[in-house]
């Protein structure tokens, strides 16, 4: 951390912040220049915060060196992990398609669409039984019935299961699930990551609309200190000023996690636009970018769909996907799962 | 709602559309072009999504009319909202000022405080008990204990206080709390929003960082739908590209939430900017734009705060930030609260 | 400026490193940690760019320490600019309405707007010959015979008039108009910049739609470094998420120019959100906050004005927004200009 | 076009608007609901700028059913344009990569770049004569002399050449350039678009910063409208809250031009991300989106580059990854130029 003093500081509060920074453990490194005096804090640095520094009036600005995350960087983890799921390896090269619909709707519907895309090549089953909805007028999902339809298909096709929480109240109700997903707009509960923290499912957290890649990794570090290592990341598209499309995927994301941390990170091509024409061009961006998955929705009635019926594939659609899916991942020489 | 349909569509497929919305209990005008076809629908649009019609492949594009949210919709309830809580009045020209630090970090500290901002004039008393960091490592609160002072702060000075939840399991706590605060971060946490519309407290809504004005109405919605009418809105900046501020202060939420809504609106100067020297003149403006009140971090000893320092006024300086916030709702004609 | 390096570089790289930054005349001081060595740069510092250091593969990243414009900022001249021009004076205190409609229409148009907005205590006629429009299609202005159409409306009215310039050729045209306005979308045409860096007359530089303050900054200091010193800043809404109004007018932009430069600054309340009932409220906020002054557009007959009708007022609402600016001035202490 | 009116509109009015659009050759679509009036319009609406209507006050709201641009839409030209020049088709499944430096230094300079990115497979040699710099006092390029030095270096190595263009002065230095380009900051200086117009050399055109899709593809239509049809898009990242890249690279850019446009659209990973080591995932990204080619700083000595050093690859580095990209290329049937 580099903390940068204003010009002509009194002498005394200098002294008294430099004293907090020992306090705290820290060596200071002192450095006066003509207009500028410059202190570059060596130690531990992640518990301090910028906003409090600058509190003090003798401070001009602050800058941090080193990134604010720890377990979930790189720097101090140089292998790739790897998350091991129901028979699944996750990351490092092995490639995952988890595919189903926005929402679970009906023990049939739910295990026709498990057993096409299963047959299509899917390594897990998404579905929705608790949906976060914008209007509290929309379907809000199936809830806890929805959940048993999803672990229903599970039974039936084999498939593991990923699919959203949405309060901590409800964990133990995820007992069976195999990948729990954390939503966009809870990316900053951070009451649900510390409960996810202390589960030893992996979770799948999915980033912000408005997310800054600093703060997505902050969120997953929030889910390692509680002791939960089993972090797969997901890249879903970035609010800006465009309108032609829901969200702009943010492709820079998944070379972003693999400089700077060892998490997997998947993407989500269905919720990015919002248009089912740009689920293959953004999944095929992805693979080719270094994503370890992706998450996709298919339908067996996009149109009588109770959600986000316009990002849906229908299965048709879906197998033809995956054969590309299966293809480009050949070409990158990535692994695809299940064996 | 206006659905327009692409060109040369299959009759057979816009009869089924049609269908399904007369199934719905929904009037349907037919307007047919010489290239286009449209449809407006006439009824109860609110449980229509946009996505659910644009998966029907014969439509092109869907445009709402009326705005998705009623119950805070001015158009339904003309006349201003006023809540009414420890015998203040919020809304409709009353103004309110609610103060106190970031944290709630000891007693003598809030009671301190709260002595100096009740003398300078404030209706309220604002501190965190349970605070959201983006840092796991950061100073998370003190939590139940931080609550057991504030109310204690309270006791012993008569102000009414206002403090953050962050779970659905920690209302209980919040009994005897007199407004409860939504974070910006938990705007879309449905559940909470769920919980806190079958509670009865005042809820002060904080806006999303990225939330459209409709999305953050749509939140309001959430807790009317609930049975609890009594939502206060909350401006607190939006996040944007620029780098010298935290957020930007979005003061065309004031009139927005006017012209749309019948709900108080107040707004967060603090932590808009983060910056102490923009509370001032940022609150100037939020008066002028018509905001109903304003929420200002004040602390004893800002540069020891244990979080958003750089933000906080010291007593004295909010002493006189309070003075021109008195100067100026006399001369927009507002009644300060309490009289 | 500071300079972080990567751990365990280079001697002889890093040495030569150092010896670039003497070359240019820096003092460097050498802070040397356990996994961190940074360099402080003391001298003139805006020659440098961040970019170039990074290239240099033994550095880990770089911060400014002092902003990169010199002659806009506040910290090497503390006095507030006054531009004066046709007797009023800019800046300071001193309080300026600018008004008129979009673009030129006709003679009668603009002398009928031009009498209505002087007579309603506007200082300066605004009109626009020069249309920047989206679409190529558009009404594009009526150009060189708007600019005198608009003189004729000076002459006849005496006042002052401020229009746009959109191209480096039509400089000659604009020798008696009294401000020359350079539109959002042109705020980084640095040629133009330069263009009118040579130029004597007051230039009115509004702010791009994504622009950083540090970037708005910087385009004047493009004029000075040419040698004009008569910039006036108008903030005029940034782009962001937000679908309910066309942009979200930047009020922190107000206080940052006054805390980082000395230059006068006047907001644009009728382009920031593009609708008619945001102008009375978004230009209290404005004086509120500080500006220097406000542009308003004002039509005889918005609905069928060429251009932009959704945000005009009228010839009456107009004057009932100038009595209300008149009473807000006097409370703040400004001067209205012309007196 | 779809015009909302409010209810219980004087009719007189709406009649009056009624004719304006009579009068304007559109048919109207009338279609009246219980509380909601609409008028569906039919015929060229490209002329209709929907503020103009929105400054009725019996209009409600107004929505674009057809795109406003025309001749750069697919659906009247729905064959993919190719570009021909100096022996390249551009467009349609031909691959071009251009490379080369930053900014033209000096004969050397130029004459090895040229000669290695040839080399190594680049169709196209760019180079900055005309330098666009956010402060004043950094390198502009060596103009007029930086021009020659790449033409030199075109003539010695028979590598056509693209370089910007930043005033409508310039046009005549620039006749024997193959591609002049417009950079992302005057994307809609329209002046100089409207020079580009009623030039016949082909454009590269580079998305503005914060530039919607829509006002992109208006920008190509500005060029179009002057008789000029060569026109070669360039998705260039946008800026967004993100803070660790300098922009966000809109990978849906590109299926979205193919979808609404017949134009080539080529991506520039360089600036994107402005940081070397993402040019390689950034580049894979815009290949397997479906990119018609790809534009590349290489420098033969990034860190003593005048400008943008952080984001150049060194020769061996670009060698590398040209040896990437005709790989995929190839995987991706496209057909790398020039044979």
């Amino acid at each position: 951390m580099i903390v940068i003093l204003k010009q002509n500081s009194d002498k005394e509060r200098v002294d008294r912040l430099m004293q907090h920074f020992k306090d705290m453990g820290l060596t200071i490194h002192y450095s006066q220049g003509e207009n500028t005096t410059i202190f570059g804090l060596v130690g531990d640095t992640t518990k301090l915060d910028e906003g409090d520094i600058m509190a003090y009036d003798v401070v001009e600005r602050v800058q941090r060196v080193t990134e604010p995350f720890k377990a979930v960087n790189r720097k101090f983890h140089h292998e790739d992990t790897v998350i091991e799921v129901a028979g699944r390896r996750i990351g490092a090269g092995y490639f995952n398609v988890m595919a189903g619909p926005c929402s679970v709707e009906s023990e049939a519907q739910i295990v026709e669409v498990a057993e096409a895309v299963k047959r299509a090549g899917a390594s897990f089953l998404r579905g929705g039984a608790f949906k976060p909805r914008t209007s509290p007028y929309s379907f809000q999902g199936l809830e806890d019935e929805g959940l048993k339809l999803l672990l229903e298909a599970k039974r039936q096709t084999g498939l593991p299961v990923v699919t959203e929480i949405m309060s901590e109240k409800h964990l133990d109700l995820f007992a069976d699930v195999d990948i729990i997903q954390l939503g966009a707009r809870n990316m900053q509960n951070f009451m649900l990551l510390k409960e996810l923290g202390r589960s030893d499912k992996p979770i799948l957290l999915k980033r912000g609309l408005s997310a800054t890649m600093e703060e997505f990794l902050m969120a997953a570090e929030y889910i390692f200190a509680g002791g939960n290592t089993n972090v797969i990341l997901c890249e879903r598209g970035i609010r800006t000023f465009e309108k032609m499309i829901r969200n702009n995927l943010d492709i820079s994301a998944v070379p972003l996690v693999k400089i700077f941390s060892h998490l997997p990170v998947i993407v989500d091509p269905s919720h990015a636009a919002g248009r089912r024409d740009m689920v293959q061009p953004l999944s095929r961006a992805a693979i080719a970018a270094g994503a370890d998955g992706l998450i996709i929705e298919a339908h067996n009635d996009p149109k009588n769909a109770l959600c986000d019926g316009a990002q849906s594939l229908d299965l048709p659609q879906f197998d033809a996907v995956m054969q590309d899916i299966r293809r480009r991942a050949a070409f990158e020489g990535r692994e695809m799962m299940p064996q």
